[in-house]
């Protein structure tokens, strides 16, 4: 077992794809922003958005997903064809889920999960003045599909 | 209680700091990449980076929390005056811990949170090829000094 | 009369405002994206955003303010203390109008306007599968206030 | 009639285009600084310019149209393989145009616009100082070629 | 002989290559930061890194060479499927070398290029405080291989 | 002797500079793209632009300059006040030279050196189709002034 990142001398590098085949590859990460039931109540009518909050979340996770190779230094850069942001306000917390698609040379796990991370600092920098305490937890790839290794989902 | 972030009309904007002093302001946040043990032992030799893995993601952190602005949308683009990320490799994960500093007008919770998130997404792209169910979690605000509100620590 | 982002060859430059002193100076823009009576329909109930699309281009206008230095290119990078983006469904338009702050050392009008064109085009993005005919008409200041020149108004 | 951006519920998305053909696209969009008789004068000498104030502009809107899947939330990230902007001084303005081709999954018309925003927000901050009341007009998609639905051209 | 960059009137563009075959091609480019002996050995331990400083000028060069067509106006903006810098710690100097991989429409001799330039400012920046006199040297393409024009390698 | 950007562990930070005094500060850095003169004869008349080609470089060391703290690792991102380039064609090369003008807390010879390397990397860009062997060289500060150290120049 090795990092694939890491050549033999331990240097870091962006590992060659270029004899990979391009083709359609997906992935789906999810996570969590805790905070309080009451601001939960500042963010949402029940489950519907109220105001901008939500909308800025998933305008943030979305453009986050395209950011990827500029903040993850051994990503690649390529083409993304779709890019779907949700996000579920539950009681003490709003779930976070996002989809990217590709048709390039290489699988983005990343991309869905850096969409996930931003929407949630997103909605961690609306809600810091009234809940410091806000914690984003359990940013994680539940899904992948395509390439050579084919589907992946998380063991339960 | 309100988000100062939403006017009453519910839109969002970026919250005029205008007549805040500028004054000197630091925020520290952690996070944890839980990995597997045989992960772990990939990275390190005991709690020694082996090859660039740790720096990489501790300069993806330092990088990251100087992108803040361009990917939390109500943030205010600020000077940065100092950034530190630490990382500890413990036995099933690696625990991320980001400090930065300015002199502006408004506090950078957000830059250290961003700095742990990006950083430990940069973790996660290293080892996703070996680990594909690591998780990022606990990214949270431990402390804050200066500005108006003064000093927060987290409550144990 | 001379431009003083050339120098006396000819030459492009980042105009010197080392001198000048940092003061409050805002700025205020407008600008309208045409396009069809339906299209209002289907973004709005009445004056009521309907779904995403308002609050799209409002976070889209707030976040272009932010990367006019990387856009415009004698722009200096600046801080800035607060963006605020407004969108006004009309009958076959939205008006946009866009109101930057900063206490630095230049004046904020290309932010403002910026600001403006990005709301715009990203109305147009959102549009344009059943318009494609939409424009963008009339980015321009309305008034700025502050620095040594003070006070502009956009005469009648 | 209704938005692809935007599904179901109202939330906006990137549109997957995973099913899409790569093939080659090309759209033309157009614009106009208008300014004074004078200030053209400052630019040019007849039609030539005079210093760097049009290659400026042209350079921004080149670099504008690779910045368009940053700056529009929803627009894909996607190569392209070549812009052209064109800037033609006229009595009181000075007209824009912008080519853009790809060939990818999705048509370029964002780029085209965005191209001519720029350029055009460009000429505004380097007239600005004498010509505070300047405006960006008329910024529109002229023709598209390519893709599923083909030709498209501004209907007189 | 002619620049491609420029059209028959002298304006810039970014040339289109949509009728280019996408094919695999490289680029090699090197270059040299040099500096003293004595902050060699602060660099090194022996030919071995100590601390983060050539891990940080790696990392530097692989995420400069993604910003490529950021940084330069004509460059097309392309997916890149492979990116390794090298250092070579000399006695008076530091030997950069970077590899970029590609699968699309054009060379990738500037991204080798920047990845290298920016490679050895990050090293610069690093050492000024005690060698403000580095010098960043003979920043230049080795090699490429690839595309109608084929191999290309430097005359000795 | 140690490295300022190294913790005692040999990690990698931005160093803290909150405690220095803000206040003007200016560094001149140069370089020389070498290329032939058949090529010199393609991007002037004499010593006269033809076309875009030199605007082109100046404006992508301008815009260079501005993105220093997105390249360099460990930079500030601060605020700049002023950023000339000159281009000086010469027989077999182009001599390039950048001035920046900060009013922040530390030095901007790197932002000063930026701009030289990007410029240069711009023209290397526009001559490679012409002449692929053309070396960017001699990057390197020439003089520095305010700050706690005061003025430094390039020992002759």
């Amino acid at each position: 077992m090795e990092l694939p990142h890491l050549d033999e001398g331990g240097a870091a590098r962006m590992v060659d794809v270029s004899t990979k085949a391009a083709s359609v590859r997906t992935a789906t990460a999810s996570g969590v922003l805790r905070t309080t039931e009451a601001v939960i109540e500042l963010l949402t009518t029940g489950t519907l958005p109220k105001g901008d909050a939500l909308a800025t979340a998933r305008i943030a996770g979305i453009m986050g997903a395209k950011r990827t190779p500029d903040l993850i230094p051994l990503c690649h850069p390529i083409v993304l064809s779709g890019v779907a942001v949700e996000l579920h306000p539950e009681r003490d917390g709003v779930r976070i889920s996002a989809t990217v698609r590709t048709t390039d040379r290489t699988g983005v796990e990343m991309e869905a999960l850096t969409a996930v991370a931003v929407a949630g600092l997103a909605l961690h920098d609306m809600v810091k003045a009234v809940d410091p305490a806000a914690v984003l937890d359990q940013v994680r790839v539940e899904r992948k599909d395509g390439g050579k290794t084919g589907t992946w989902t998380r063991p339960e």
